[in-house]
């Protein structure tokens, strides 16, 4: 149990002050050159040493033949070597002093045969040291905060708040891109690889602690220690929301995870056991994992189940409330002041039912300000969804056609949009209830940015921020549960 | 049962050579306004007649004090009108021999009490003078082969294959930019609203009957004709594939659907039972309909159930495996001659099972081209499936680590993009089996653009990827089991 991320094994590999690289030449097209250059790219400040038995400088670092060779004892050693090589390395850099590594390199318990005794050999000699390494068959660690990337892809988007620990390393890298788009980053991600050492309760355990980071993404093949996950989990998640994808699930899917990492996948009802008792909340598939983690980490926690459906538009409306009613959301019934409220802004044409439909309205205000207040100061009300066509484009063009210039008229609609932006997310700040939104535009627009960035999620679908919305209730429980059992 | 698109009752709608229009003035911000403005920005190319009461001109064009004043009788009227104002203006373009209408203006049915009268009222006027009509309560028409266009939103993207009937006019309005994004567009769209007259049925006839609709979509709140929809759609399920996503399912979505239509939703399994004997593939969400209208619109059948699928990252194929293994979707074992193949491609640290995953490899060929033709010509393999993250700003990094300019290297990147994507068209053409792609990645991205616009579709995760192979699969059952009842 880790109380002060410090104590962690896997601090001084998210948070080294130098670093051994093997495995970059000037040869840009290796991976190990990749690697290196997203380290240099993403600004890491601490000193690095590559270490090549021929070139004597490795893009532009001062190269050294040997581990041997080097001024001092880096924190942390990356392989990216040959897979026959790696040992040989382990055991030098062992005598070195080094006691921690990432070994991205493959080659291992995931390929069978041969592999199994090669990935045994390299426990041995680190445990001969005393080494703790991530890997083998990894990409390591992103520690946004440290400016630290691992990985063969260049960091893009800003740090954030969601921890990821990953048994799938495209799950780091692939989601560069993925969560930049929706206005969030990660604090730090571990891809562990086949885990021979360092587990996906490792790293649990300093996510845990980590303070940077609000809620706990994992990716997940099989749990092998599974006593001290659900320990660490019931734990972890009184505090910080966990979300896991589990993927062994079918007969193909543990057939898939065989080969990818060499683990042994369990039945999908075990591990719906296993995450419901240790406070996790399953998500379904690699966009609910992600989309989960950003409404359990910008959002407050609804104090109920009751959702308003907010929307100008009957169809994503009806969407919306029937995923609701798949998923056990209630919509509530307005009290008689509430609709009182409401009719001031819904002409005769649209419905102050919940859903609550605008229909077609001109005045964009009371759809984005005047009715939000409204529902959000109800007290049937836990949580709020809003569907919304980004009215970037109307907007302009009527604009337009009054006679304002093109470029005016784009830079005036962007100001009212991020005005209202801006409103909305004091809303959030002031009634404490979860906010959503959808949309069917593409999220880079200038409207859901603006919200994204300040923590209200906006969705590609209603059946996502609803679901988005119901972890949120699940998380309630589950916590609840955990908290009663312990009383 | 139409035979020939001519016959319809729609087709003067959906294809007029002119238009009456009422309820546009020279007030930019009004609904009328802003229909007018689209029918024009999408470039129709008949004539247009204005009725205003005041007005001499209606931006633009003359417009005319009654419709009796007109000159012609226009095939078509469209009525952006206030509620009241309604019959009365049906009434006289009865009179003045018009025969076709599209009612957007909404506040009957759906509002209950005097609208349901109204509108029973405006069906009766209907009913004397012949004339079909759309609505009340809806959008009307989007034929983008006719540039028409009577939403209040401005078309976006190309003309497509997907024909859509729907009881919800955003699902017209909001998927433009949608369909623009995935390379895709509508053929012809309806927005039914309440469907007085014109309903579900009668645009399936329509687009069953429609040259440039390949596969027809649906957004179903109620049934009403039921025998009917069903005699319809097993007639043309045999040789164009239906989609539907119904949304009255749960006790919340009625509720939703009534007071968005005043449709009556029917229980989630009956309307299972009339989608599967009716040969129409259902989509569980407004995003499955869309993504599975695209792979049957774009993709040949497939002869089995048997998947390959390729990646280079061992997470999003397990994620894509196991929702194989979910769906019933089969991941079949390689034979030795495919194996030996394979083994020139993918490294010893990568797998030659299925999932192929090349983990990294320097050769982006292989990849794109070489393991791809492998498979497809296996004939244990009916679809390919790949993961693939877009090789962009990796292959244009390294260009420039090279020496090359940024915008030489950022063409030349182009350029091997936009051919790997002509040769992945290729190999769809010649092997004549489905591919398909998933990327986390925005899809606005030059090499997912590439293939879209050529039918190969790129979804945006495992899961989506998958649902929409097994809808290609799902269509084909449903086809041959009809065939076999027909026998």
């Amino acid at each position: 149990m880790i109380k002060i991320i410090n104590d962690s094994p896997l601090y001084p590999i998210a948070n080294p002050e130098n670093i051994a690289f093997f495995g970059a030449s000037n040869n840009f097209f290796s991976m190990g050159s990749n690697i290196l250059q997203s380290i240099v790219d993403f600004g890491f400040e601490g000193d690095i040493y590559p270490v090549h038995p021929k070139e004597e400088t490795v893009q532009g670092f001062k190269a050294y033949k040997d581990v041997m060779d080097l001024p001092i004892v880096p924190d942390l050693a990356v392989f990216v070597l040959p897979t026959r090589l790696i040992c040989d390395v382990m055991e030098a850099c062992g005598k070195k002093g080094i006691r921690h590594a990432v070994v991205v390199t493959a080659g291992f318990r995931e390929v069978g045969g041969e592999g199994i005794a090669l990935e045994a050999k390299l426990k041995n000699i680190a445990k001969k040291y005393g080494i703790v390494f991530v890997g083998p068959n990894c990409l390591g660690v992103v520690n946004t905060y440290k400016k630290l990337n691992t990985t063969f892809l260049k960091m893009e988007g800003n740090p954030g708040f969601i921890g990821l620990a990953s048994q799938s390393g495209s799950l780091v890298t692939q989601m560069f891109n993925y969560l930049a788009q929706h206005g969030v980053g990660f604090s730090t991600a571990f891809s562990i690889g086949n885990a021979a050492v360092i587990d996906l309760v490792d790293c649990l355990e300093y996510l845990g602690a980590c303070p940077d980071t609000k809620v706990i993404a994992m990716y997940v093949e099989s749990i092998d220690r599974g006593r001290q996950f659900v320990e660490a989990a019931r734990r972890i998640s009184l505090r910080k929301p966990i979300v896991a994808y589990y993927v062994g699930g079918s007969e193909i899917g543990k057939k898939a995870t065989f080969s990818h990492t060499g683990s042994l996948a369990g039945p999908d009802k075990l591990y719906d056991g296993i995450f419901r008792q240790s406070g996790v909340i399953r998500a379904h598939s690699i966009t609910d994992l992600f989309d989960y983690a950003r409404a359990l980490g910008g959002l407050p926690l609804p104090r109920g189940r009751r959702v308003a459906i907010q929307t100008h538009s009957g169809g994503p409306g009806a969407a919306a409330a029937d995923t609701c009613g798949r998923l056990g959301l209630e919509l509530p019934k307005f009290p008689d002041e509430t609709i009182e409220a409401l009719s001031e802004f819904v002409p005769h044409t649209g419905s102050i039912n919940n859903p609550v439909d605008i229909t077609y309205s001109k005045n964009q205000t009371d759809f984005f300000i005047g009715i939000p207040k409204v529902l959000l100061s109800s007290n049937v009300v836990d949580m709020l969804l809003m569907y919304y066509l980004v009215p970037d484009s109307m907007l302009q063009g009527m604009l337009v056609r009054f006679g304002i210039s093109e470029e005016d008229a784009q830079n005036g609609n962007l100001d009212v949009l991020n005005d209202y932006a801006a409103l909305m997310v004091n809303m959030l700040k002031q009634y404490n209830k979860p906010i959503a939104g959808f949309t069917f535009r593409n999220l880079k627009e200038q409207f859901p940015q603006a919200l994204m960035a300040n923590g209200i999620p906006v969705f590609t679908s209603p059946e996502q921020s609803v679901r988005a919305l119901n972890a949120l209730v699940t998380y309630t429980q589950l916590r609840q549960k955990i908290q009663l059992q312990q009383v």
